[in-house]
């Protein structure tokens, strides 16, 4: 499928209410069960969406845009949300997280870009130059990525519980080493 | 994490909305993607869960429930979605969805089930004796891998569009061979 920007938007701006939906008031064995060592379980998940918005996804589309002599895009910390959110409830970061986003998407829809600007690039810290359109179209998968792994780190809390029917839940089976 | 009957039907409520939030009104090329030949697309997934609320979960809960002396499951069809659904919009089916499973939801809290309710067991057509507990954990597991397959199979449509990011994503090289 070729990049829209206008459904990619649309997409975007499902995230907060689909997480809200899937997460808010969850009791918390559901919400902190992991699926390996060193994996995010669904706060982390959320947590990390909140770091994407903060300084990853706009802050790089900017570095684009300004078209200055170095745009090289700062490293991303992968795990920034680990002290920053130590001591806050699920609650609070949906709130936070859907407020960041509509904000975000806003900002992006001001913008007005055209193709022109949407084929401008930046450099990546790891793999060189990326245009502006492959970074909004990372910016979609890596949301729903994300989606994806807190149904699948949910439904794997439950490996155990549903006995014999392993075998016909692939979902239990993903990311075996993860 | 041990099977929680109350925690189950507070997840298998969020289904429909969760759904709807990624879903409603998506452009059609989002909903009709898939991820290889004979695979789900989020349009199939929804009419499979249909299909799940009217042929699968509940009915396989009264056959245990009504202690017969032969509580064997009829066995169940992956496919009958496909001439079921072939003319109506995707809204249609996410509000026939919503309405299915708040009935048998409703109708699952009016059993008030015991503990030893949920230790009867049912005769799986291929794998044999199942207690009501792993039928309804295995529910939960199926609602959640489903909504992990709407969002990966979204994601990957991008495989493309997101040009060098594809190592980063590892969303997209989950289920190589679907």
């Amino acid at each position: 499928m070729d990049f829209d920007l206008a459904s990619s938007t649309d997409v975007l701006a499902r995230t907060p209410a689909t997480l809200q939906a899937l997460l808010a008031d969850l009791p918390e064995p559901w919400i902190r069960g992991r699926e390996g060592p060193d994996t995010f379980n669904p706060f982390d998940v959320v947590g990390h969406l909140i770091d994407g918005e903060e300084t990853d996804w706009i802050p790089r589309a900017r570095i684009i845009l300004a078209r200055g002599p170095d745009p090289r895009f700062e490293p991303y910390d992968r795990f920034r949300h680990r002290a920053r959110n130590a001591r806050r409830s699920l609650g609070e970061l949906l709130g936070e997280f859907a407020g960041l986003r509509a904000g975000n998407l806003d900002l992006l829809r001001s913008w007005k870009l055209t193709e022109a600007e949407l084929a401008l690039t930046g450099i990546h810290p790891t793999f060189g130059p990326v245009t502006l359109r492959q970074l909004f179209a990372a910016w979609v998968v890596h949301d729903l990525g994300h989606v994806a792994q807190v149904t699948r780190v949910m439904a794997k809390q439950y490996r155990d519980a549903v006995g014999p029917w392993v075998p016909f839940l692939p979902v239990l089976m993903d990311r075996v080493s993860p």
